[in-house]
């Protein structure tokens, strides 16, 4: 049995001109997936519980440790979806040389940040800091506004941290996480205080950006991409305000929005404990 | 010193009509860069090579292995810009930490395919197979007309297999590794040929993209995003046709351009010469 894939989930979405609706959206749900082979764990990944045993059979085969289709003996997914177990064939030399180097060749990684989140001892952000929300709308739109790298490449992800006196510092990467780490990097050189701090950026709000917030006292992560469910659960229980799909003159609030001051809101009383218990029965 | 981002080069834009253009494109300079911890090597990451200082420092100290700025006595990278050494007073648990558990923790990685890369025997791809341009412009646009999830979520990566004989297979994940790697396991389980099989994908064309065609006799990858110049070269160096940017009418190719039949080209005599030039002088 494999788990579902979309979850839905209450959220506000709030426009340029201050308006607030509350309307239903749906979340991608981001797993953990155990990947064992011939009774041992090989190794975990990040990704949607869909199609796991041809993943493990496509990744194997494209490192080289399955060579034919015909060396796999026995393929099974766990009933909860989130472990596969493969008995192959293997070749000893290339498992060896999945892991000879501790390399996050990915462009886009961090193979790690989830390991700190089990061990987080922060405290729950209770900041009662508030953003006004013509402000947020104006940063989205400077964001994109001054990268020229971005423009002429295409292909680079960027961070944007505003600290609290409105001071911003950018960093750009093809990888979603470098970007976050060079910019979090740049502020602490330059002593800078990310106490209450906000971040923008451009890729997916998955569990470790908001992980790396949470190590930061960074309250509030804004993306123009989407959010994956791991991320908003995490958001919702360090107390950090996640907003997705920033752009054309939108946001949707995911978690903590209070702090998004809107001029003229017509938000549903009961909005926000809808969106706390949605994310709680979801995540459970 | 620090390299260059952006690298020039000469490629072939074919539009929907047909057409071809000979023009100058901006190419992003993905690097393999070390990071060094009191004189150890501690891990590589695939990044652009700037910022690459701020970038060791805000990854430390998100994985909680630097807790204080001050904590670091020195901070420097080599006169090649691919090399960072710090030398700081750290947490050892939490560099344990960093390695305890074989995750790829992403969501869009493989932490791995680069380590094959290195090995690689696969001859040069010298298939001469040819693929009509409408055709191609034709999968392009089914690429995402099929994709309920990413219409829904906004946030998943997609990979469609189109084989030899026209049949395609596809999947999607929050990954665009994890998205690859399922289409080419599905391939592989049903037996399928995937010899001159061609490859549409969401994401970026990083060099782990061009190394799992290698892998599975892939001849050809697009992508509606941009190639890193890592992509660029490895494509050139394995005999594989690489097209980013495909969309909106327009696709830009890069390397081996002559498998792309195009019905009225107007391409230089001396186009294809080049582009092959520019990559090898680019990637010496």
């Amino acid at each position: 049995m494999s788990q579902e894939v979309l979850k839905k989930l209450i959220i506000e979405k709030v426009y340029r001109n201050g308006s607030v609706m509350i309307e239903e959206d749906e979340i991608i749900a981001e797993e953990r997936i155990d990947f064992y082979l011939n009774g041992m764990k090989l190794l975990s990944v990040m990704g949607i519980a869909q199609d796991q045993d041809a993943h493990i059979v496509g990744f194997l085969m494209s490192e080289g440790v399955i060579t034919h289709v015909e060396d796999i003996h026995s393929l099974r997914i766990s009933d909860n979806g989130l472990s596969v177990y493969i008995d192959a064939s293997v070749n000893e030399d290339n498992i060896q040389n999945l892991f000879k180097e501790k390399t996050l060749t990915t462009g886009c990684c961090v193979g790690v940040t989830g390991n700190v989140e089990d061990k987080i001892v922060k405290e729950f952000n209770r900041s009662t800091v508030s953003y006004n929300v013509d402000m947020l709308f104006d940063e989205v739109d400077r964001f994109y506004g001054s990268s020229a790298l971005f423009r002429q490449s295409g292909c680079v992800h960027k961070a944007r941290l505003v600290l609290k006196e409105g001071e911003a510092i950018e960093a750009e990467d093809v990888g979603r996480h470098n970007a976050i780490d060079k910019v979090i990097g740049k502020a602490r050189l330059s002593h800078a205080d990310t106490q209450d701090a906000f971040l923008i950026v451009s890729g997916r709000l998955s569990m470790e950006m908001v992980v790396k917030c949470v190590m930061h006292g960074i309250t509030m992560v804004i993306s123009k991409a989407a959010p994956t469910r791991l991320g908003i659960k995490t958001a919702q229980l360090h107390g950090i305000t996640l907003i997705g799909f920033a752009r054309e003159g939108k946001m949707n609030l995911y978690t903590h929005s209070s702090r998004v001051d809107t001029a003229h809101t017509v938000i549903q009383a009961d909005s926000t404990s809808c969106i706390i218990e949605e994310v709680c029965v979801a995540a459970s």
